[in-house]
């Protein structure tokens, strides 16, 4: 199910700036029996993103009525919500006033199988690299194309994500998902602020998991690391078994994170 | 008027990924008396565009009759042709099989003062700096968060343009034109094979005028070139009147370009 702007519908005008212009934010987020556990920091990270973007922030009372109305019928599920700048003229000039799109929709839970969970999941190592651009870094804002180009590199069903890396050779995440590794004992996750996204997952992690460190960390590093981890709000916490051929084995800090997702109030399906 | 995939409309599905993600391209093509004389160079861009972002290129037959169909009631006029990747499941992942949308509509020429012909325009100096994306540079995609949030930097109607660099100190164009600037006696216009756009003003203007260099272009040089102006395919060549506090003089390279662009075909109110 679907509301846009509050009522059912499926369609935008296109002359929406999130279709002309990709102006504008998303977030998914995983409810669990009614529940959405990280609600709370996406509603923080789509305030901070219309801040950027110098969008009105959206009224989260009326975002999550429509949260619970559009999910009501599945109570698992991901809730996709965005939020564009709306209608507008030709250019790129800001609409007085401006009337922000909000769109609120239901997705089925994607299958993840469980033995990814347990044994890991294969990566591709992306040759497509992400641009530096602090302006975006971090929101979840509608300008993609550099995922989609990563995501369309492999083809291979065995192959569940990309490792996407800077023009600096740090490694940055994957398509669609945070990185943790555990270097040297210690558990890092790369900076997103020059290009990446702040995973609400992520967050969440770092605050149950003082100790990890915010830092560069390069390509050779990770592919050295003794765990090597993805976080995504959707599916959790998920070891990698492979980059490439670089093997790795699930570890004990990705056990204890995928430990702490349940804990937050996430089934998983795991070991 | 619009057409979304040959039929009259004005909304598209909210599962567009052109929506979701950016994941598209467009073009917007100045029509005159029911001509559009850079029809093919904008149809080359869109078909490089299309084999850049891995989409079926759009049968051009078909969008000249529809564009035909839509400039009817308004001779001169803006075109914009929207083509995105088409409706997609949640995810990065091309969808299979693909099913582009291809959104043509009409938009009234805008006025240009011919006063801004004659004496140039005003630039803002933008703080936004380009990313640099070999992989998107020179194409016309829809990820154009950049160009909103420089647009954004002023809000005096006195000033017409803001004047965009990389992040290594280079001008690369305006928010929404190309640039040309006359160094040491050379016409150059900045390389657009890491960011910006590859203007199809700029590339018959390139063609007309085989001595004009294609390269890096400094902050510095712009600031103190004996001529800046803008080339964009609706409103022609603009002479640049001042950059902040940096003042400049239209000349004669601008009114020859100026020149040209009335031989092509377009009408100029201009001296």
């Amino acid at each position: 199910m679907m509301l846009i702007n509050g009522q059912p519908h499926d369609s935008v005008s296109a002359f929406d700036r999130g279709l002309s212009y990709g102006d504008g934010l998303f977030e998914t987020i995983r409810f669990e029996q009614g529940r959405a556990p990280l609600w709370t920091r996406h509603m923080q990270r789509l305030a901070w993103g219309c801040e950027r973007l110098r969008m009105p922030a959206p009224d989260i009372v009326l975002l999550w009525q429509e949260a619970q109305q559009v999910t009501r019928v599945q109570a698992s599920c991901v809730l996709r919500i965005t939020i564009t700048r709306g209608p507008g003229q030709r250019g790129y000039a800001l609409p007085v006033p401006v009337s922000p799109t909000r769109i609120v929709a239901a997705f089925p839970m994607p299958v993840v199988s469980s033995d990814l969970y347990t044994h890991g999941m294969r990566l591709h190592c992306c040759r497509t690299m992400l641009a530096d651009q602090p302006l975006l870094a971090g929101i979840k804002h509608l300008n993609r194309l550099e995922q989609v180009l990563a995501r369309a590199e492999w083809n291979d069903a065995a192959i569940g994500e990309g490792l996407v890396c800077d023009s600096h050779g740090n490694v940055i995440s994957a398509t669609a998902a945070n990185l943790f590794a555990v270097i040297d004992g210690i558990t890092v996750t790369p900076a997103v602020d020059r290009c990446g996204v702040a995973g609400v997952a992520r967050a969440a992690m770092l605050e149950a998991f003082p100790n990890c460190q915010v830092r560069d960390v390069s390509l050779d590093e990770a592919l050295c690391a003794s765990e090597l981890f993805l976080s995504a709000s959707v599916r959790g916490i998920l070891p990698v078994q492979a980059v490439g051929d670089t093997v790795y084995a699930p570890g004990p800090v990705a056990r204890a994170m995928q430990q702490h997702w349940r804990e937050l109030g996430f089934a998983v399906e795991c070991a």
